[in-house]
């Protein structure tokens, strides 16, 4: 096991020294808190990663949750993780004092985020639990808010996001479990609970949806109240709890039926449920805010749920290349090449072969700048919830641009980091005597869920780009601009402010070959590449990401004098960020060939085509 | 489960249309062939894997090997299976008739290869003992080959081949393994068998290094002699079996003991061993061919594994692409883009939507790519093997300098591409429910296998393309340019013809860019960025296969007027083509650019980086 599962001195350097998150502080939402509250969080939760999380890595990948008699039972370190989390705050920290939270910006709950999966992501519930529970605070009547919120903050009771159907994956507006309203107060149990409804429907892939750990799961679940518009028009949101009040202080059962366990490659810690819903005609939900907004509702959440799928992401490869790095250092294998026929010499650690450092450098490019642009995206989420007028409006639209990106490019390059943790580690890296094969398994579910990779690109150059005018895209370039100006500043730099304005002027260049088809409504032929679109974009905005980095390790090199591990700590930053100019931006070479060829071969004619 | 896991349509189309194996019959040994004793082995092959394979592919996964009191238990199929292979000749195919084999040319050998790893590659061990059997008959004695070939080749004994050892991974030149002569006829076991040794020492990851399904096990195993030089020139030989011969018809307990089994991320069904020889000081071990030449033995059965290897990567990816294609045909999810607002339309099947078929073409262009360059490579293994002079010659350079591609496109690009084929199927990819999550764990090892992509990378730029005057990429060029020569005859295929001619002057110009310092004896700066050399040729040599297939493709629809099925076949050949071209080809720019780069970002300095 490596003795370490993510860098404490990066995030620190992330959250202080580059997005200096105590400014926060400025607006009154985050005025309670300073560095010293900040850190006090984060370790924290450090504490909890380390003592209930990381040494139980392997032993709950192997036991995984398994349903028998319709009971899920779970690791039962789970139960203990969710009451801590709950005990520390940890589970609320960015809610609001009055709903029990500690306010805490998302910036500092989502790096909590990334020690915790890096911990263990196998036990990624307290997060699900926060979600739903942002749900209710954000959209409930008082009633629902007090009835639920309490026991979910504290950790007793389980969120989930109850969204995807058998026949009904990608595609939300197909949607068909069923809400038919209840008249008020028909049952003793729903006297205090207005809007009430009989739910009737099958729920798939629900992750952490019936277990042990929790006395009871409160499903924020998606439904068709009767006679509903088509489409996503007609979707609702709905409480839907597994055991419900009786109106007399107890619980009834609720007819939420666990139906079934997936078992899947990965993240085998965390059950994935088949549900279903109103098998005796007795499963009651509780309408969320107004009848079919629910589409609506959920997607104001999405940004916070993609920046959490995001830093499991960041958080997973991070854990495996912690790993591979300490294998590369103790590992001794072969000799340098100028060096092959020293035949007496010592082996060297292989770390020092430049194929190694090549991996190495590649899984810390990807996972610092993964790690660096998700704080990003957290900071401008914070700002767009508690700055006013166009400060918050600027921050909405340019985290709104990012985030398919802040989700896409940890999971899709951290699936390829992971891997190169694994290469790293030679034939080692496959067996089961170290964590990386497990983490290379665990990591491969992120392209997936919150949105597949080629959803997050459909959104991406179908909505983000263009939205408001394409406005949120000139707020992005006018980012990377300023950071270019100020990393201009250093004779070091100025080579790699010259490649990002250059590829920036790529991504217009081809931004502007595809208008055309949106423009004359050709959708289909406007997105047939979106996906590579969205590696391309990607790759610049990681790009901005290092530069910014390099700016700030720069002056504090210049400025700060430091030595040893600190000096070392920020010369590696300019080093990665080359690695990161000279090897990974020249990719966008050949995606922008692709994306500007005019040559189509994904569209379906009516000629099929033998795959 | 997919109803197929590879296509007889697309393996006859190579074998018989694009690479003419019954032409192989001009050479006397094997001119006992045709297409009809090919098509039988290909039948029987993929009998075998219908019905002893395909059906257990899960069970096998589940049913790991285990390691109880010394004795390994594997899944009670594998003894089953190994008997079909020894009765069908499909260990021995290969082999020639005087060894009680086929003499079947090694490209209809790695054929059934790729269909039985199709199948089920958890259960990969008859090619392991068709290898040590191989190296038994090429430099064994009369004595050894009659002593354990034929066991071998009729299933009853399995072959491994045993290099690995703790310390020596991809460095051989630092195995330990000792070999202490003992007096010809010192024990009357060995009286009949000259050259004995006493062995003592440790190998790892000795694939099918134990188990209970077959009643011996034939370690051909490399070790150094008393005395002997340091490094590769002092490395030998020995056939070190499980039981030998008590020179009283019987066999004793030779000890090597079972030390240990890894327990894997894949291919579950093979037991990866933990050796351990000479602990009661009682291992016996007989010298293979000449003292000190062990090495050299063995790289003269390299490539033969390496089309091995590269062929379970291409089947395993073709397997998941089988599985990935059904799953689009049939799974309706959502609209067409250009008709999204159509909500009473039914769902369209996945496979209509662009990034789908974006993902399923370059499936199917890496997985048929793929095998068409191992085919190749099998055909001039043939060649070097069956012919005489220049053609003997030239066969065997063209050959040598393929390898390290044909081995490691099939791996890292089929890692990639069940990748793809596991993101087809969502989140249902992700489950136990498909064959898919399997496939992806499997084929993640065949990059470290045989010489890992780093060591491919190495043996390429380093070896390969310099060796004999850089002959045989002279030779290779020739066979692009005559390929390019017959596409530029139609004009739907000229495109694609300048577009490799241009490649061709790229990868060039990329060697003639580093040349100076190997040239300089820089051998550390020449090869620090091999990888992507590797990766570079890798892309241009399989853009030269699907021109190749394409040629055929055409002649065949402008010669032969297909209808149906068999027009749609040739047509996806040159759809799939064109999508090589205009998707997969373009990533050479950035990695030329990168290539021919100054910066030198991944060699050791004095300073330590801080990664």
């Amino acid at each position: 096991m490596a003795p370490t599962y993510f860098s404490k001195r990066n995030l620190h350097f992330l959250l202080h020294e580059v997005f200096r998150a105590e400014e926060l502080a400025r607006y009154p939402y985050f005025s309670a808190h300073d560095r010293e509250t900040i850190n006090m969080a984060l370790d924290s939760a450090t504490f909890i990663a380390d003592t209930l999380m990381y040494p139980y890595l392997k032993d709950v990948d192997r036991n995984q949750p398994e349903l028998k008699n319709g009971q899920v039972t779970v690791h039962p370190k789970i139960r203990e993780f969710l009451k801590a989390m709950g005990d520390a705050g940890l589970i609320g920290a960015g809610f609001s004092f009055d709903h029990g939270g500690q306010q805490l910006p998302e910036m500092i709950g989502s790096a909590i985020t990334f020690i915790l999966m890096a911990a263990n992501n196998g036990m990624m519930y307290a997060g699900l639990t926060s979600g739903a529970a942002h749900l209710i605070t954000s959209f409930g009547s008082t009633a629902l808010i007090d009835s639920y919120v309490p026991n979910m903050l504290d950790g007793t009771w389980q969120g989930t996001m109850a969204l995807t159907e058998p026949q009904a994956g990608s595609s939300l507006s197909d949607v068909t479990t069923s809400a038919t309203p209840l008249p008020d107060g028909e049952s003793t149990a729903l006297a205090d609970q207005p809007g009430s409804y009989k739910i009737s429907g099958q729920k798939v892939f629900i992750s952490a949806g019936d277990h042990d750990a929790a006395d009871n799961i409160i499903h924020l679940m998606l439904a068709r109240i009767d006679g509903a518009p088509k489409g996503t028009k007609g979707i609702s949101l709905f409480v839907v709890p597994k055991l419900r009040p009786d109106g007399q202080g107890g619980f009834v059962d609720n007819d939420v039926q666990s139906t079934g366990v997936y078992h899947k490659l990965g993240q085998k810690g965390v059950p994935a449920m088949h549900l279903t819903m109103g098998s005796n005609n007795d499963t009651i939900g509780y309408l969320l805010g107004e009848p079919h907004q629910g589409l609506r509702y959920m997607f104001q959440m999405m940004n916070e749920a993609r920046i959490g799928v995001g830093m499991t992401a960041a958080a997973i490869a991070t854990a495996a290349y912690c790993s591979a790095l300490q294998y590369a250092r103790e590992r001794p294998q072969s000799r340098r090449l100028n060096e092959k026929n020293r035949l007496d010499a010592p082996q060297t650690p292989i770390i020092n072969h430049p194929d190694v450092r090549r991996m190495l450098l590649f899984q810390k490019a990807v996972t610092e700048g993964s790690l660096s642009l998700l704080l990003e995206a957290a900071r401008l989420y914070d700002i767009s919830e508690a700055a006013e007028g166009a400060e918050k409006e600027n921050a909405f639209l340019l985290l709104d641009l990012l985030m398919p990106v802040a989700k896409s490019y940890p999971a899709e390059m951290g699936v390829q980091s992971v891997s190169q943790s694994l290469q790293t580690l030679g034939g080692y890296g496959f067996t089961e005597d170290f964590p990386v094969e497990q983490l290379y398994r665990d990591i491969r579910i992120t392209p997936i869920y919150e949105g597949t990779t080629g959803i997050q690109a459909q959104d991406l150059l179908g909505r983000k780009i263009t939205q408001k005018g394409g406005k949120g895209t000139q707020l992005l370039f006018a980012e990377m601009s300023k950071t270019i100006r100020e990393a201009s500043a250093y004779d070091e730099l100025k080579p790699y402010t010259q490649q990002l304005g250059a590829e920036l002027k790529r991504t217009q260049d081809v931004v502007e070959s595809l208008m055309p088809h949106a423009l004359n409504g050709d959708t289909e032929r406007y997105l047939a590449d979106a996906t590579l679109f969205l590696e391309l974009f990607g790759i610049v905005v990681v790009a901005w990401q290092w530069l910014k980095q390099s700016v700030v390790a720069k002056q504090a090199i210049l400025t700060q004098n430091p030595q040893g591990d600190e000096l070392a700590f920020y010369e590696g930053k300019l080093h990665t960020m080359k690695f990161y100019f000279h090897y990974e931006v020249p990719k966008t070479l050949g995606l922008a060939v692709r994306l500007k060829d005019t040559e189509v071969l994904t569209i379906v004619t009516e000629k099929e085509l033998a795959l």
